[in-house]
């Protein structure tokens, strides 16, 4: 395993001309572990949101034109979310995403692998929504740290897939 | 019927801001009219898409969380259209739309209903895609009479509902 070219933390960035997010991760893995990782309820559960929540699958069925709903749970509050899978190819996963405590806001989110060569794999993702007021308040909410540590969470875990 | 205050043809406008396409029409029909139509899949084929083109629909459950699929024909050619549901609600439909010979474009549609009083009703939609370029072509692309003969026979069919 190389040290020197590895980037633990995943790269945030909002795009200038559209409002959308970007967000890029690099794995010790394979796209295929990573295609596992997000679209097997059990795996995916035990990986996304930051550390101390509890993520419980509601609803799943990872297929293009499927669905998806979960709660997560920390100190007693419940936050749910759900969308649907517009598609769910061999190495891409398009789908939405809304919060339900905000139920007008919905997200259009692409996530990819790329192969980065010596079992190392680079996932992006991208994130859609219909104003700039929106994806700014989004990206001020903290969603950086629930990121970043339910990726630390799937770097852990996807090694054993 | 007033024949005043109608506005027969939709109205298609570019966002300024965002890559979004907004369109409005108006009917003389109540909200349910209009999301029957939307919903109802043989309802739905009988007014989608322009004069000459015959949809065929091959997947159908508008629920939230639900797919879409249909193929149009129009001399011997077929056009194929996927999309999932993210949401149906009482008087909004927000789904998610491809064409499939052009896989990599999503976009994000919301069409929602008003009621103006005297049984007419305003359509809204709202097409989110993640560049300019791509709304523009799509705005090049001669959609606008798709739109208008489309909703010239919803608007001949929507009466009898």
């Amino acid at each position: 395993m190389s040290t020197t070219s590895h980037r633990p933390e995943a790269t945030i960035e909002a795009d200038a001309e559209v409002p959308l997010i970007r967000i890029t991760r690099d794995f010790d893995a394979t796209p295929a572990q990573l295609m596992r990782a997000h679209t097997d309820p059990e795996l995916f559960a035990r990986w996304v949101g930051p550390d101390g929540m509890e993520t419980k699958i509601l609803d799943w069925d990872a297929t293009t034109g499927g669905r998806w709903r979960y709660v997560a749970t920390r100190d007693g509050e419940e936050y749910g979310f759900h969308g649907c899978f517009h598609e769910v190819g061999e190495d891409r996963i398009v789908q939405t995403f809304t919060f339900d405590a905000q139920p007008d806001g919905v997200a259009l989110e692409t996530i990819w692998f790329v192969e980065l060569g010596d079992g190392r794999t680079r996932l992006h993702a991208k994130s859609l929504v219909d104003s700039f007021e929106g994806r700014d308040q989004w990206l001020a909410s903290g969603m950086d740290t629930g990121v970043d540590q339910g990726y630390a969470k799937l770097d852990a875990l996807v090694g054993d897939l």
